[in-house]
């Protein structure tokens, strides 16, 4: 598809891709999508992403049930990042991250060090099964 | 500084960067910062990032006037992504696209297409001087 080919993917294969939550504007995770991935998001209206540690597409909420539905897509200047307008779906409110938080971006610079400033919301072994 | 090291950078040295507007919540740019960029960023309170296209440091705003003023740095649970929250100085509203709009992330995809959704606020021509 055109709209594809328009994307500058890096070397690669991937694009950056910032998760940000409808309503709120807060910006829930960062992730990649390769071709295929975006592909995907884009037919189904739920983010797919390709998870580099594990080297395949990944479906965000497969195994915890923490669903994105996609409202919209959007694409930088450059051509080379993509911004989601989400809805964090499978708790209230949305749980993005792995930890059982809100949204991955929970450590912030205080004072010289991280300091995690965002409360854990469930925990993490409640969400993935084994 | 230890902060700086806790930050897994890639293979390149750098860390992708999302800067997002106080306030407003709106995602006004993506870049990357190598650790001197970082450092700076850190220290004067001001976005300096690392220009991959010039392979040097790129105090935003320099050439434009559109100084980032930066009030909080925060980072994701794996510790390799970054998310600044900004004033975008130098007009009103901020523009911080190098095509004269508010935001980089201007392109939406509508039935199957980009499409330009953001108005040019001021000309671009007018903003970088020769």
């Amino acid at each position: 598809m055109q709209w594809l080919d328009q994307i500058k993917w890096d070397r690669d294969g991937l694009v950056p891709v910032i998760a940000q939550e409808l309503g709120s504007g807060d910006i829930l995770m960062f992730a990649w999508m390769n071709r295929d991935a975006l592909a995907r998001t884009a037919e189904r209206g739920e983010a797919v992403y390709w998870s580099r540690s594990r080297q395949k597409l990944w479906h965000k909420g497969e195994e915890s049930g923490h669903i994105q539905q996609v409202h919209e897509i959007r694409m930088d200047c450059d051509n080379d990042v993509l911004l989601l307008t989400i809805t964090q779906h499978g708790h209230e409110p949305g749980i993005a991250c792995h930890t059982g938080r809100h949204s991955c971006f929970f450590q912030a610079l205080r004072d010289g060090q991280w300091s995690a400033v965002e409360p854990v919301i469930k925990d993490p072994a409640t969400i993935y099964k084994a």
